[in-house]
């Protein structure tokens, strides 16, 4: 079977119409013919279901197609694994059977059982690993990553952190406090501050027989200085904030402040290399609950590096948490989950 | 009993000495009085069994040493928790008991049941969570981490990378290959290249009925140009691979070809957020063993943050791999090993 190459499609006419586009789902049919998408012609040459296209072998062009059109290789790679897979998949193209996201992402699945046009699973982004891709756009799409290997990983980006606040405490007023270089601590402070509220982490454990201190992050320190809990100026703890870490300190208080409000508990998530672990119901620190989300606070604009972006879900995914990125601007916090998915 | 703050250190007399020193190893001996450290004064002011220092208690003391000292608290609070450990531990001073690295880290912790000047078990350096740590520094060093919450969080890191690699394969000549965007595609290599020397990947897996490709990283391309496996010159390689990824590909190709040279393979490992995982020894590839170390590749220079390097070693533990920095100069590569480490 021969086919041709015209504006970007390939076109197959005899019994490609019923071979590839009714019984297996490639293409788009046109009267009698059937129109390819590139990726779709280059898969079928390279299973020996298409002999050539205008006497080009699956070789030839595969190399051309990369050489042209961005991408390709990484296209071709993931439509070839959701084929296998078992899945009908369709390149996004205007007027191409699923068509429909704004903006089209690169590939439409269609749920299993579904031929082209039916039911979608997923809307999927193709990037290579070395792509940097922007935060925002990747709300409610499927991510393939192509590696460097050219290994596919998928991941499921969904709008929304799925946090749940239940958390409920009365917070003390105007507590006695130093600000002390880059922390806080709170002097003889009701113990309720730490056992239900859970801030801050005691002085010190077993020996603290003499001395009753709580010690405050910045960030737990100028949201109790705003809330009047704590008597230190506000502003001089963000002030502080600031001078150790720039105006990531801003982003991360606009998060923490925010998913306190909530109802959230927010700690530290460093031992995660997270900004945030979050904590949607704390009864008592001594009969505390796991985490249920990592929370990353990024620019309103960041790109995700995909290797950073592994890192983070894997890790995530390895202690049974969610991975929440927080896009955070001045006056709003736009949340988004990724996880990692298998089609 | 009251102590008194000379030229940075505090004396004590009385029977400081016996009750301090000699039972509970504190300080330096001098004759009857015994010196101690500021972070040693406080934590004897913390557990109420010094009164007070020049008339002021812990919280006045600890306040102005925070003031004064640089990284005060978050020594003492590694000071403290390790004390709570059951370990002796002293400041690493000129003089001071157990002194004897250069540079000086901070804290020196004698093996348990070991008296100050006895058996060294950890020479500890201190950081703060927003602290940048310069890589080459760290050999053979433990480092305490204090997060903005003031938790502690230990690692252990050794110089070297502990490969032992014991693959061995020949390699085919001048094969035909193709370089594609930012891959290279390997057509009809032998299948020892793929299954005994484990490079690069076929090109699809269970529809590979008709075409026989093998796709290459850049990194393993420019590596097997360089050996004559593959027909391409290999400067067209590397400098593909750094139209893609900038100087970074130089400081991974030295290192990964190193690691070749020791009989180590190398693969991509995007999917744990690094540059390699590796495998000592591979007979073939349809018997893998679970690759050994993960390997993050960065400047000689290298600082790096303490979330990051927590993020790393917390992943590779949770998969039970090594997780190993390469230190990458043009002509160099120096190691560095770090664990997580429980006193």
């Amino acid at each position: 079977m021969e086919a041709t190459l015209r504006d970007d499609v390939v076109v197959a006419s005899g019994d490609a119409r019923q071979r590839f586009h009714d019984s297996r789902g490639y293409g788009r049919a046109r009267g009698a013919e059937v129109t390819l998408a590139r990726i779709e012609a280059a898969h079928l040459l390279y299973r020996g279901d298409l002999e050539s296209v205008d006497g080009s072998g699956f070789r030839e062009f595969f190399t051309r197609s990369v050489a042209e059109g961005k991408r390709f290789a990484a296209r071709f790679l993931v439509y070839a694994d959701l084929r296998e897979r078992g899945f009908y998949v369709t390149p996004d193209r205007d007027g191409w059977p699923g068509e429909g996201a704004d903006p089209l992402p690169d590939l439409t699945v269609f749920a299993r059982g579904e031929k082209p046009g039916g039911d979608v699973a997923y809307r999927i982004r193709v990037a290579g690993e070395r792509e940097e891709l922007p935060a925002r756009d990747l709300a409610d799409l499927s991510l393939a990553v192509v590696d460097e290997e050219s290994e596919v990983t998928y991941f499921d980006c969904a709008a929304g952190g799925g946090f749940e606040g239940d958390t409920e405490y009365d917070l003390p007023r105007s507590l006695d406090a130093d600000l002390l270089e880059d922390r806080v601590v709170c002097w003889d402070p009701p113990e309720s501050l730490y056992e239900s509220a859970f801030y801050g982490q005691p002085i010190a454990g077993r020996d603290a027989a003499v001395v009753a201190g709580l010690q405050l992050s910045l960030l737990e320190a100028a949201d109790l200085a705003e809330r009047g809990t704590v008597a230190l100026d506000p502003d001089a703890v963000v002030e502080r904030g600031r001078e150790v870490e720039g105006s990531r300190f801003d982003r991360r208080l606009t998060v923490y402040r925010r998913l306190r409000d909530r109802g959230v508990v927010p700690k530290t998530g460093y031992k995660f290399g997270a900004d945030f672990r979050t904590y949607d119901a704390v009864e008592s620190v001594a009969d505390l609950p796991h985490s249920e989300a990592l929370v990353r606070v990024v620019e309103p604009d960041h790109r995700f590096h995909p290797r950073d972006l592994a890192l983070d879900v894997r890790l995530a995914g390895g202690v049974r948490k969610r991975m929440v990125f927080a896009l955070a601007g001045d006056d709003s916090v736009a949340y988004l989950t990724v996880a990692r998915l298998t089609p």
